[in-house]
């Protein structure tokens, strides 16, 4: 394993009311799946030849890379939402695109956003063909929320 | 040593003045005693076994994985400050949980803030039996001023 | 390699346009020659005996700690800049500071800024004998923009 280039990659996304902005990031971060362990956040790539996986028990307490984008909102009633997408190169020497985006929106439009800037980091690296993938949530605020979307980049044996 | 797990954890704090504000960040994180490490930011848990330490002298120029707060204002005469909350479960199979905050306002007053927090996120895991401990700073703006609060996270053999 | 300490270090910077923020980042991290990394921000030490490389190419989707600077506009007209400056002391036991700024300003002044800032990180820490370079960028606005500039850390055999 090249510790320097994780080899697996999932996306995740959760939401969660809290008492205050952190607890609430906390709690969505949990909804997400990835409440116990220590996120570093990252800009934006996936590496050639890393694989998707599906969620699984990263050790508590480890480093762990991420792209991320998210929300607190303490507006009750108000529609937040977060998104990330994924651009992933069909010449698999080429490295893949995360991007991520959060509004005051609900998920279609957002999701919608997150999914053209993958396409636009595509265009602007001249590549033309690759597949691209989103995930996301939206919750309506009742006291003070959070919503989050990330790609965790890890390694596999 | 497992690399993507530390296995020390110290709670710091400090505040500068400065000439501007990421100068008086700078002088907070000397003040801190982890002025010459490169702080890599995280997401606020305490590996299961992360035993904690004295505040040591990490090498130089070393990347440094921390849970922080930070504040920095220019309004003299303002009172600012930064604190760090841990909760750890007796259990040690499970994972305990950072939380930072900074206000404007004195130190006390943001302490009783980040251990609710602490608090609520051991109530969000459903962990009764825990242990709290916090530590943070406060100043009083005369130009430029920082405030800076962190749980540092390393491993030691 | 000590893997928790960069041996080498390198400045870079670069702007782009584009239909989003986060796509005119992204544009502008191409520009800069570090397009297709991951990016992790540290602050800001040079770590002693890291030593000054050329950019290179660094595998694509590696991890890379980085101290930047970066703005985004999307006020049509606007002048924006990034640079960052560092101060390595002679003493080669000594770690330097990287210090960056952003600002809606011509590059010649944030310059002088960032490297003041540097100078400054110096004088705290009581160091005479030291030499200050930046690099840094500016752009004017069209319809979106961003600039950026950085130190990347990272490891060489």
């Amino acid at each position: 394993m090249n510790q320097l280039i994780p080899n697996v990659y999932f996306l995740c996304a959760g939401s969660s009311d809290g008492k205050s902005a952190l607890t609430s990031f906390d709690g969505a971060l949990l909804a997400a799946g990835i409440g116990n362990v220590n996120l570093i956040r990252a800009t934006s790539i996936v590496p050639p030849n890393c694989h998707e996986t599906d969620l699984f028990a990263i050790p508590k307490g480890s480093l762990v890379p991420i792209a991320y984008a998210t929300i607190t909102s303490s507006h009750p009633g108000e529609i937040i939402s977060s998104a990330v997408a994924i651009a992933i190169p069909e010449d698999d020497s080429l490295a893949g695109v995360i991007m991520e985006h959060s509004d005051i929106a609900s998920l279609s439009i957002t999701e919608i956003k997150v999914k053209q800037m993958a396409e636009e980091a595509m265009e602007i690296r001249n590549i033309k063909n690759f597949v691209v993938k989103s995930k996301g949530v939206e919750t309506i605020v009742n006291n003070i929320a959070t919503t989050f979307a990330g790609t965790v980049l890890f390694w596999k044996q």
